[in-house]
């Protein structure tokens, strides 16, 4: 079937890829000229057959405008997609406001990164099923081979939630590995680390995708020696604590691993300058002092 | 090769079957004389070619009591494996001990549950690397088909050491699942947890054997209705938290999913109580009594 | 001075004692006609000479309304206090609004429980420094006798900010005397744990308003026996985590004491369903079964 | 009465003042020849009459040594006090290796710090009824003015089980301080952080000496900007959660504020690089490198 993309960067342009490989027509659009197919969105828009499908996988900060601007473009019965990672308390209202037009809307969580142009992607689908149901061949391109991969999760919004639970568990997947490897790396009877890390690749109960990950990227670097404990978050793993707060969840294992972040990007910390004046001023303890 | 194996449960016997299809000669024993090859530990050693090798595969607590039996038995250039969820801080005065008498000793972490006699036993073994080179034909044949699932890890103690770390990583990995479940039942959104879930097992960053467990739990209850939020533990979560704080390695999200199976077998929390007397105190808020 | 004072609950009917025993005219309004002075928020408005200052001191859930219905009767010049448990991301709209109209705002975090009309209520106070300026005589017959007790923190929501701060520390506070206790609870060494608490009143790095609290619910209930471990929260803990998550600050301690409480609140724990589902799966441990 | 005083440091020496000024023969010893009132630990014993108290104020390092020592040269009936910083569950064994000579046994904890000169120790006490009792005279000089300050808590190792629990407590205490400073310091709203934490020092829920000294270290340094976010910790927190971890009591706030001393002893996070490296792998984010 016929679809816009807009967004050609690293995750949309090799969604195009997939989707032309599938047999799909894809006009794509981006800013940058180079990749684009379209000179512009309305270009976009003049190209694609009513009724449209349009799919939105831009950054999250101008998600709002591009779909705005889209949304003065179509018709009522098109579909707009974000496959972005927007907060999914966004897609109600987003949804409402196209849907005054008859403009349809779609959620879609998709995760894969880098390698999902070769795997697939896995997508997490938010929205009414009449929309989801006009996507599918869209979704079944896209998605991995094999009966997984594919979900629709519930009403417009529960893409974007499953996607954000997904990235929340993931931070704490990655701490739990990365605490495991500080403990053996810090032992003195481990003398092979990565070789642990790499043996526990089958038969394990702790085997997973991530572990695979460990380990390539231990025989990169088998001392982590190049990179600095320094980790970005990009918002889902914030949004799912808040999330749980909201919902009244016990989180401490996620909101640990979000912590942790925090703290890796930290100089120095005021809450330990705390404790450490504090320290000093009860028990005369000595404190670092800044030079 | 031959081998003596004490011990017939659960995973000893599954052991055995693999041991035997792959062509060893395992004599076994076990307190129950249904499955017991040999009348006792002594008429196992008699049945033994000197040198012997001899794994212990018994629950944590008599542990020490069979290697003090065996050893009473064994001679000179024999070798024992702990095969069984011993602490490693064990390992080496065991060794030191057997090892006056000219016994050797390897320690061996072993993960695969009831599923190891089929997929292979993932194997994590510490000791000198003349007696782990004995006994490779027994770890080849126990470990998964591939090139992963067997590590020497380093001297005695590193095999149960690594083990003991698969496990903490383990508690984490299985609590970070349960948080993101938990906050997807919770929401209005979500209307096909199962399905979010099942979906995960193909392309995304999340997927994992325990995940395809969790999938296959779920199909069989979908909320999980007839099971109560109750989780013991066996002690190497407990091992790893204490050596992180021996090594003054910070393992919050570890600790934190040790914490949650302790919580979950408590009728009442005592600190809780604590915290719900002094609200009373100072705000005078409301009390929930106890009949 | 004047004032108004809509909201004579438990926080403002001692604190309309507080300021005339300290000679200033109070009007108070409450829903409840025996506590009241006048017969409507009009009749509050209409008793005092311009410019009015109004304290609110009502619930969150209708603090905007009460606002609102103040702001269609006061005049440009006047003064709304809000002493409730605002949200601080609230205060800069309402003053922003209540602005358009000439109406000063200030936002009062008061802290002291049941205690306060004896002891004097700490307020951290966020405004205008002429607002500010203007109330200072209420201020000072409410905060405690001394040099403590009072702070200008900032602009509007500075006030309500500090209350925020305040109530997400002593979450944590309580919860670190509870865990304490716990412990000492469970321990076999311990004979008099109410004593070890009381003894902990002077002299000790520990001692504290709260812990002193302790000791007073200990003296009534020594081993707490009369209560359930359940706690409410009402708004300010699970804000100041939700402010530590958008400023990326670590907060572990606070986060943790406010997921106790979740956790107190459940009859059972889903995410530990999930947990015991997964042991069941890969080791064939026990579970235990719902009736 | 009669005390042998082996140490006196910084705590030791000034009991030693606080002791005579309330009229009781303090005999003291020290390696530093220059504060030492006798030349051996065999003189002091010398001094003493039968039947003699010794306390022991030495660092845990050497406790057990002299300890030995004294055992060396004291009688039956003598009394050991051991007031340093042992972990309890060496005073089982002690106890009982010193009854076999007939000399009791009483460990004290003990609280104060540099203030207790002045304000009096703080004492947590083990050991049997007719030891403590023969000690109290001691015991009631060195404890605070009032009620409080001193208990009887168990048998021998209660002491300083208690004073364990009692510093568990004080690092969350110190850390629940620290984050909400950090908040504040964080936000824009808030212009006086420290009059903030002034103020809370009278009529609020948080009030506590450890604030007062907070109050006062940001008197000194408003910012903190003159120390690092460095902070050791002397064993008492790390025995505190191990003996949550024996008993399965949970403990994440003190756990949590153990586990940020030891994140603010690290120059990098061995953990948070794994977790950088993971991100690379999978997302192709970017990763900070080592120069």
């Amino acid at each position: 079937m016929q679809l816009g993309l807009v967004g050609l960067g690293k995750m949309g342009g090799n969604m195009r890829e997939r989707l032309r490989a599938a047999g799909h027509e894809v006009v794509g659009f981006d800013r940058n000229p180079e990749v684009s197919d379209v000179a512009s969105v309305a270009e976009l828009v003049e190209k694609l057959a009513a009724p449209r499908a349009v799919w939105v996988m831009v950054p999250a900060g101008v998600t709002e405008a591009t779909i705005d601007e889209l949304a003065g473009l179509l018709d009522a019965g098109d579909i707009i997609v974000d496959g972005g990672n927007s907060r999914y308390s966004d897609d109600g209202p987003r949804a409402a406001r196209l849907g005054a037009q008859g403009i349809g809307y779609v959620d879609a969580g998709v995760s894969g990164g880098v390698w999902g142009r070769e795997n697939g992607y896995a997508l997490m689908v938010g929205g009414a099923p009449e929309h989801v149901e006009r996507l599918m061949p869209i979704f079944d391109a896209l998605k991995p081979a094999g009966e997984f991969g594919f979900v629709h999760a519930g009403p417009v919004g529960a893409g974007h939630y499953s996607k954000m639970v997904h990235n929340g568990i993931e931070y704490a997947l990655m701490h739990a590995y990365a605490e495991g490897y500080e403990l053996m790396a810090a032992s003195e009877l481990i003398t092979d680390v990565p070789g642990v890390i790499k043996s526990w690749r089958e038969g394990t109960v702790v085997r997973s995708w991530l572990l695979d990950l460990l380990d390539a990227a231990l025989e990169a670097d088998p001392q982590l020696a190049g990179l600095r404990g320094y980790a970005d978050d990009t918002g889902e793993g914030r949004w799912t604590v808040e999330e749980a707060i909201r919902l009244a969840v016990p989180m401490n294992v996620i909101a640990a691993s979000l912590f942790a972040r925090f703290t890796s990007r930290q100089e120095d910390s005021p809450a330990m300058k705390a404790v450490a004046a504090l320290r000093n001023q009860f028990g005369g303890h000595a404190i670092h002092k800044n030079p």
